[in-house]
């Protein structure tokens, strides 16, 4: 068990070490460790090797000048300038929650960027101005479309959070695939099958082996196929990709450049680095926020009474899960894989800090 | 087949019977028949005597003074005084197109309406203005969150809608649960099952009992179970049922009113009427339309032109289907089952108007 403020303080030395101005570095470590203090252990400290990798690529700009490039009062598109996705997102998110001060709601398309940790994170931020925070990204293409054995879309996340008076936030954090590649990572890493209906194999079989994708094989959309509503998971991803990509000018579909620097970015890219799509609503332009937090508290209380099924043990809020693991882990620490801290001592190693 | 011209007139001097302003009942036939047109038939013309019930149990207002009840540049909340939902979404939705105009997008949350007809329709209102469209709607409470056995949510529907060049526009319409209630409705005419994975007995065992929900089952999330994400589709059903309602004031979760008038209205109601959310976001707000229409079409050909898993036809687009068969309808006409065409003739007996 690792506490919280040493992978931290470690984190952000790393990001010191590639450039990183010192906010920039204090705020890519607390969203990248957002991820671990959540339980989304695949998007944390165990890919910070991976941003190592990107940077010494030339990939990612340590320094961006991250600026609006076309704007209206409700919305605006940001050029993210190759910096991290773990600065660029919150970046945006800030002017978006600017925009909804002024006017209602702001929303902002974001080109050039590159993965920003959790959406969960992003969404969240606008919970303290009293808005409805709702974050999404593009992703490297993992997931084929029904019908189709081709990888042509992310995992695609959508996060959706929501103010509330007494009762913890909602907070809807999901992929728009059957099963988020993280998942399958742990399968891999305990030698274990995975479940029908995540995977199929390069001709479009259902499989079950967590190494499927290493085959030419593929994740399967929300609903995992047609008659169980795979269409849907695949609309869903799609509109990810178009709202962050296609409308802010970042690659999109199977253009979307690899996370893993050994992979080739592809050529006659149609756009700019990844892409994501951020928005926030103030409550109180819809109807009086104590009203709205009164009522909310009331759906929660509501939706958490309900009756549970025999063999469970309760009707869950999105956000609970996430919410026990970060109290447990602040008290505890962050459990590491033995491959992540042998990572993490590596990358210790090239930059003389102490793990 | 029955001529979408004969079933419009139809529908028109029904809503016209009812009291509806010409332009209402006109109106409101277009949206509800565009569920016929696109195959969605249990949303079409099927309901028409489902309307006319709930009007004479005095739940459908059909003369609504619609009218903002709180609003910002980019946000208003409407309250549809009671009115038929597939008049109230129209004007509603006009409004989010209204303050596109002016900031970029515009978001509207409406309380207090009814039934709205298919999602898709009124996101693709906003195709004409070059904007992408949004719309969703909560609903009578069909669905039982993951690990519960309550009925707690409706199949709550998420619309987009995606403007493009040359292409076909992107429509994506989806239930948020494994299968919309009309495809069990389907089954249950013909007297076969379902298929495993779209519901639930009362105690909550998974059933393929096509008329479990009358035993008091319930309708699964998409996802179908917690290993294939149904606590996604659960979130995605609770952020429509939020935004549509705790936003704007309407009744949310076990609270919605049931479509049919011979279930009571629950007492102690926490809002008014059911509630609906729609946006509009002109693509110019983010890049020059021009720019985003070539990339749309460049993404759908894509898509299209990716390889088909052996055994299928063709990667579909969002959309694809429905605009095959609303072409196949308009030139062919529109078929009803012998149930509808009964109760068709029936309403045209009450109200002297020829079927």
């Amino acid at each position: 068990m690792y506490p919280y403020r040493q992978l931290f303080d470690f984190t952000q030395e790393v990001f010191l070490h590639m450039g990183c101005p010192p906010e920039d570095a204090q705020l890519a470590s607390e969203v990248l460790l957002a991820a671990d203090l959540r339980g989304v252990d695949s998007h944390g400290v165990a890919r910070l090797s991976g941003y190592v990798r990107l940077w010494e690529a030339g990939r990612i700009n340590p320094k961006p000048n991250i600026r609006i490039v076309h704007e209206t009062p409700s919305t605006a598109t940001v050029d993210g300038d190759a910096g991290l996705g773990l600065v660029v997102a919150p970046r945006a998110m800030a002017i978006a929650r600017q925009k909804a001060i002024q006017v209602g709601t702001g929303w902002v398309s974001v080109k050039n960027s590159n993965h920003f940790g959790i959406a969960g994170y992003h969404a969240m931020e606008a919970l303290a101005d009293d808005m409805i925070g709702i974050a999404m990204t593009n992703a490297s293409p993992l997931v084929a479309p029904t019908f189709s054995v081709d990888r042509m879309l992310g995992t695609n996340p959508i996060a959706v959070a929501v103010p509330t008076q007494n009762q913890p936030p909602f907070v809807a954090d999901l992929a728009t695939a059957a099963a988020a590649n993280g998942k399958l990572e742990i399968l891999q890493r305990q030698e274990k099958k995975a479940p029908s209906g995540w995977i199929q194999t390069k001709e479009g079989q259902r499989s079950t082996n967590a190494n499927e994708l290493k085959d030419g094989g593929a994740l399967l959309p929300l609903g995992s196929d047609r008659k169980h509503g795979s269409h849907k998971g695949y609309a869903l991803a799609a509109v990810v990709d178009i709202l962050s990509a296609v409308l802010s000018g970042a690659n999109y579909g199977p253009w979307v450049p690899p996370f893993v620097s050994f992979l080739p970015v592809a050529e006659n890219l149609p756009g700019e680095g990844i892409g994501h799509f951020l928005g926030a609503m103030r409550i109180d332009a819809f109807r009086p926020a104590d009203e709205f937090k009164y009522h909310m508290d009331n759906w929660i209380a509501t939706f958490r009474n309900a009756s549970v099924k025999k063999g469970e043990k309760a009707v869950l809020i999105p956000g609970d899960p996430e919410r026990e693991i970060t109290q447990k882990r602040l008290q505890k620490g962050i459990p590491l894989l033995a491959p992540v801290e042998r990572d993490l001592e590596a990358l210790g190693h090239k930059f003389g800090i102490k793990f």
